[in-house]
């Protein structure tokens, strides 16, 4: 904190996440941008719908930062009462703008039911001392102040609005306004090792790293993503620097790295099968869908996934399947042998290259002695070969699903 | 804000949250369970692990809350600060507090392969001013202090063991030294209404709610949740007075009111299917086994769920569902007749009693000027009787996957 970076503050305002209605995800984003920009962020505050309360806050923050952002607080409605305490704030007064208006009328002619009213109109009133910037995709203005070299910038909290305010404007002008240096971040995943046998594997190259590069290690669900953060005037020097680093980190870990960039796995994964023409399908038991979900989030997956049998009963696993009949009775279930059947079956029915399947008990109940919460078998199949590993996780349901959908995208990895 | 209700601040510590690495949902959590238990959150702060402005933002804190909770910034390693802050916050020092150590000796037996080192008997030493609350899931001690009549807490910053101290310790702590009022939240989920139209309807009953009873309209996908909340000093009369609303309601709003409680759709739907012994299972397109996801996130509903056939590619809607490959043709995979046939195949196929299925364009590719991204199909049936509805969605894939899984629970609710 006590360096001569840039400082900003966000100042959310409104009841709801002080009530716990909704989780505050914008300052998350704002705090990746902000980052990416070359910025500090030095604190986040949530605060009420309340005068004195955003006074106070805006107050401190400045005692801090060299800018501060308002999200929130700016729709038509009485209890919205953000720019009525900036413009006491600034002691100046509410004027008509007309832009604004035009802007208002040009969005809700976009909505054939959406009438103007009194309240709509209102928002074309505007601080005096301000400069308005655009809503491009909503009616209520971004309003932007200056104070003794500080910027004061106050923007609506719906999310895609506060989104495309930042990128398009607000990001933009606080860098011409403000001497950010040049920040890079590159993630190298690295699969197969805990965080703490990781750190002593690459203990001497995290030694050598050049002062302006910082290395953060970030772990989930068996991979740990090593995050390279680099500051520097120049961005080719950097970047040239960077990449001369992560070389040599893929000398030491070698086919460890599971990916090069922060995309999720299920992206990491269709990249490659895109890359090779291939198609994948899955039969879900203890995941019921989950990987399907994954994948199908991925605009375009239709071209390296085909579906899901999600066979949640047994019969499914027997009628649509193929699963024997007999092996799921004397194996039971969650086995390798019905596991590699499913993942077998699954693809001779849907007719692809490669196939996963999941089989355990995701809990709370199911759990016996010998096969307790948590057991999964997965398996990953081509028409050559079937890899099949067991997986003991742990007591909770919804993190079960989650680290068998991550171990069976990794074990179709390790055939692909 | 200004009232007599006690006053709570939490202030989160930590760089990884002010560098958009993670979202901040311990305080979400924490600002329910308080409001549950009658206090008032003033404000939520988050801050670097930085001496000078944790002490800041206490200070600051503390001129208007009651008691500061802080969360995070005491792990064993060297940029953790919170204790050392604290202490001489607090001008006392640090002592050796034998019960934490036997907490931590007894936390590393349960995993074999945890050896204490110094770092970790490092966290036995405690301000010799706090009360000391025993972390019966972790090995850092949660730390309790008074002045002044207020009351700060320092916890960690993981959220199973900021969730197990606040509801087994914290909570009932605060609750017996602060008199707090009987606060109940009731919910009831109506379908089928705008925001606006919803409030004109029940506008009359809603001037009539005592001024002890306040609503808040809560609207997603589809789904308007309306929330009463009720202050009282009798939990007795509270519960009456709120059951006799809800009453008043339901008689306004009948079966619009797809449910009582707070609780996902898809936990409706389990419930109404479990009350009738039936089975369900689903054919998913455009979803893409989100349904199935979301059924299976549900621990038990293999006693309501069969299972799914994601079928994305057309072939598989062909060989694994029925689907008639001339009618495909004709009138194209995102049609009513397509998705009639996949829900009843997949019906046929598990054997199930009712079936759902959704077929349609997600985005941002596959639109025609016929069917623009946006549009979906979904078809819900039982053995009797088949219903559809074609939907009109929004541009954004994820959107469009998460309010065609609404709307398809939605239209198997009724028909159940």
């Amino acid at each position: 904190m006590e360096n001569n970076r840039v400082k900003v503050e966000i100042i959310t305002i409104g009841d709801e996440i002080l009530i716990g209605q909704i989780v505050d995800t914008n300052s998350a984003w704002m705090a990746i941008e902000l980052n990416n920009a070359g910025f500090e962020l030095a604190q986040i505050s949530s605060v009420h719908d309340n005068a004195n309360q955003i006074v106070e806050s805006l107050d401190f923050a400045l005692q801090r930062a060299d800018i501060v952002l308002f999200t929130g607080g700016i729709g038509p409605t009485n209890d919205d009462i953000t720019k009525q305490t900036l413009t006491r704030y600034f002691d100046t007064k509410l004027i008509f703008n007309v832009s604004v208006l035009e802007n208002i009328q040009y969005q809700f002619s976009k909505r054939p039911n959406f009438v103007i009213n009194e309240l709509t109109k209102l928002q074309a009133m505007v601080p005096e001392n301000c400069t308005v910037i655009q809503n491009t995709v909503g009616t209520a203005p971004i309003t932007w102040f200056e104070k003794e070299g500080k910027v004061i910038v106050s923007m609506p909290g719906v999310p895609y609005e506060m989104k495309q305010a930042m990128r398009a404007e607000i990001i933009p002008r606080l860098q011409k306004q403000f001497k950010t240096p040049v920040i890079l971040h590159k993630t190298v995943q690295v699969y197969g090792f805990p965080e703490s046998i990781l750190a002593l594997k690459i203990s001497d190259w995290e030694n050598e790293l050049p002062e302006f590069i910082n290395l953060a290690y970030l772990p989930n669900s068996g991979i740990v993503k090593l995050r390279l953060s680099g500051i520097l005037d120049n961005m080719l020097s950097l970047e040239f620097v960077m990449n001369q680093q992560i070389d040599l980190l893929s000398q030491i870990l070698g086919n460890a790295i599971v990916a090069y960039e922060d995309i999720p796995l299920e992206q990491v994964i269709g990249n490659l099968l895109l890359d090779q023409g291939k198609i994948v399908a899955t039969a879900e038991s203890c995941t019921g869908g989950n990987i399907a979900h994954l994948f199908t989030s991925i605009p375009g997956s239709s071209d390296f996934y085909k579906g899901s049998v999600v066979a949640y009963a047994n019969d499914i696993k027997i009628n649509v399947l193929q699963v024997s009949i007999d092996d799921l009775e004397l194996y039971g279930a969650v086995s390798q042998c019905v596991v590699d059947q499913m993942a077998n079956g699954v693809r001779r029915l849907m007719n692809t290259d490669y196939a996963i399947a999941t089989s355990g008990i995701a809990g709370p109940g199911g759990g016996t002695a010998e096969k307790p919460v948590g057991t999964v078998w997965i398996s990953a199949c081509s028409a050559e070969t079937t890899i099949s590993k067991e997986y003991h996780f742990g007591l909770l349901r919804d993190q079960n699903i989650q680290r068998a959908t991550q171990a069976a995208l990794l074990l179709l990895k390790e055939i692909i």
